[in-house]
């Protein structure tokens, strides 16, 4: 059993989902751990993780539209607004959806289905850059 | 330490929640590991997992009237209907769930409370067959 | 590598959120592993957790407000009510949220960003013992 954790650094352009399984992969190749789970974490509250398809850019579309609805930008209850109208909106996109996720590995690779991509998430309407911390384990 | 993992395969009947619990516990027992960790991960985009009340039916009937609501059937927003009206609502569903679950193992079994069970949450009309993979890892 | 498991014990107040990252940590440094995985898990399923903005309590207060909008209390449409109007929202709300949450540990402490810190939401209107069960994993 060994661990082996690294960072990886997003730059974002702005709200919208961004691919990483790319980016998750190489580290995973890099521990040399062949069966066990990868966890993926990043350090922001206004940013979040998901696991969606890959392949139709309409889904992500669609998932923007729909999590508008429910965490609405410039929503008047809000109260924390010091940042702009998106700033209540992302820490409540990020609720809703995931600040770690953690991905099977076998035979030296991330066990993922057919269709379903990691994405980091941006929240917020300005391009920043995210961090994230990889740690996988195993065998 | 040691890392143990399988693989599941949930036959479903169409929407709705299918108790994965005792399934689950055969891997963990099958394992031979008694402190640790137990993962979950299932892999489709229309499908998802959720730990809630194993007791009375009529939560898992409301879970779905207002998830329902959140991630409505044919939409009209929608962009990405190409499977149907539940095509784009089960990607959302989803995306407010939960693709991977940990639980904690302790002498050799899942310590979940009195009321949790683990549940693959099928969001499609049709029935499907899923497939989950299962890592353990402790001593 | 090495596995390291405790117990925590949260007296809640009612409907609300808790800081537990002070309690977890002190769990994470009693495990004396250095670098790994924390992996926290909560028993009931009337309440959850969340990783979010540990500054401006009014973000924690906003959240209660869109969480409501989400999953309303007493709604008409609930067969499940037994113990009262906050009974079957708390189940929904612990849906939206989260059962378990893994944070990275390096330099033998939890690996947070500025401003993220861990809460135990509780979701009844009453106070509440809650047990969560903290795993360290790593070396």
């Amino acid at each position: 059993m060994a661990v082996y954790q690294d960072t990886l650094t997003q730059q974002t352009r702005g709200r919208g989902t961004h691919h990483i399984t790319t980016a998750v992969e190489h580290i995973v190749r890099a521990s040399g751990i062949t069966t066990g789970t990868c966890h993926v974490f990043q350090h922001h509250t206004s940013a979040s993780l998901l696991v969606t398809e890959n392949a139709d850019p309409d889904v992500r579309h669609d998932l923007e539209t729909l999590i508008a609805r429910m965490a609405p930008d410039g929503d008047p209850a809000y109260r924390h607004d010091m940042e702009g109208d998106d700033d209540m909106a992302a820490h409540a996109r990020a609720m809703l959806t995931h600040n770690d996720l953690t991905v099977p590995v076998g035979q030296g690779r991330l066990i993922l289905g057919t269709w379903q991509g990691l994405f980091l998430w941006e929240h917020r309407y300005a391009a920043q850059t995210r961090k994230l911390t990889i740690t996988v384990q195993g065998e």
